[in-house]
């Protein structure tokens, strides 16, 4: 890139952060699927499963409940924010939410992400020594429930360990197996399982990747998702910007 | 198109409709931008000029103040949208902005987006015969006033009659002549005038149509706006997906 054009967005006038515990994986996802579904404009919403939340605690001894938990941030004005975060209350509650913990200033704010932030390393240390093999699928956020909870069944009845996080907002989750790097054996049923999660959110009318990308991984993902000419024409797409293939060879497909 | 997947969105909780009028046009674009600088999540803001609330007045007996004037729209929660509302107030009256009318009701909100609707083919009948000329340029929202400004002195200072209507909540506003089609003198004053809004609106930093299109005239300032290099990528694009020039030949580029 050698220009890039701004378009600048005022700060919101007031932010609220909110936690909120939940029984089960299913309810904080229920209850993520209904707000977006009210029209609750979610300005984040992430959901951390059991495990992260036992992961983070132990790392930065946050004294969070270790239960399933939803990551919610509310922006606008005062009064359209304490609208929302009572229809959140209200929802979540429907669904077996309790512990709400909010917080309107950026310390405070700081503190509650923190556990979000620190997941993904906190969860290598439950397992000292392991490897994440992690997963980025994404399905329409009516599915969404659905999806997680399938392979949920899945990793538990494979054994492996593991954590879940999500931009649950987006129709988006990663499912870390937290495998022995000099196990085969181990990286194996992580790949069967990787897969077996790609094709449940391809039948959903989802996508092989939400954000991580498809890299080289993923080709073949690809393919099956958009279909081989779709993929051709992306191919002369990108020839177009990159007639000698210059720009990040050999990724995306081959 | 062979296929859509489309995304739903709740209607809102409640919409309000309203409309302002003010002494001048300056006064009623200052008063969008500063609501939009301001954050107020305006869902439609349209603006009349006096010609425009004249004409429509006279084909609808709408009776309407003869004068600029906005036509807003607010979508959120009921108090989200009161809030809205207030600022929405309080910035106008600073801009001299009087004769607030509110709808709630889709048929009251109806009657006032009627001027809106109507101001077209209202102008067009302000002078039998004619035809009409309009411009579609856009710039960035803060350059809006002094665009629309300098327009005006432009068209005023050529004797030509004309009108203005605006996606002022979109830096988009389209200045129409209304010219006799047997004059070749005045056809020829208005695409001057044309190509000076187009020239100034590349200056500020905007683009030649705002939503109109490139088509068949507007394809040399395409090539003044984004440049030679630029164009010939697009071409390049548009061969891809077209590889034997059948969609919309000869639009957009040669």
């Amino acid at each position: 890139m050698t220009e890039l054009t701004l378009r600048l967005y005022p700060l919101p006038e007031a932010v609220r952060a909110a936690t909120c515990s939940f029984a089960s994986v299913d309810a904080a996802v229920q209850t993520a699927m209904l707000l977006i579904q009210l029209g609750v404009p979610l300005a984040r919403c992430e959901l951390l499963d059991a495990q992260a939340v036992r992961a983070v605690n132990a790392r930065d001894r946050l004294g969070l409940r270790q239960s399933p938990m939803l990551l919610m941030e509310f922006h606008g004005s005062p009064s359209g924010v304490a609208e929302q975060v009572e229809t959140a209350e209200a929802v979540a509650s429907e669904q077996g939410g309790e512990g709400f913990d909010w917080a309107d200033t950026p310390e405070q704010r700081s503190r509650l992400w923190a556990a979000r932030h620190h997941a993904y390393l906190s969860a290598l240390l439950m397992r000292p020594g392991c490897r994440c093999v992690t997963t980025d699928t994404c399905v329409p956020i009516s599915r969404l429930a659905d999806n997680i909870n399938a392979s949920i069944q899945e990793v538990e009845a494979a054994g492996l360990p593991y954590f879940i996080v999500g931009h649950v907002g987006d129709g988006n989750f990663h499912l870390g197996y937290l495998i022995d790097p000099n196990s085969p054996a181990e990286r194996e049923v992580a790949e069967r399982l990787s897969e077996q999660m790609v094709r449940r959110a391809l039948n959903m009318g989802g996508t092989c990747t939400g954000e991580h990308g498809i890299g080289l991984h993923k080709q073949s993902f690809l393919v099956e998702e958009a279909g081989e000419s779709s993929v051709d024409l992306m191919r002369r797409l990108k020839s177009v910007f990159d007639p000698h293939g210059i720009l990040n060879p050999g990724k995306i497909f081959s």
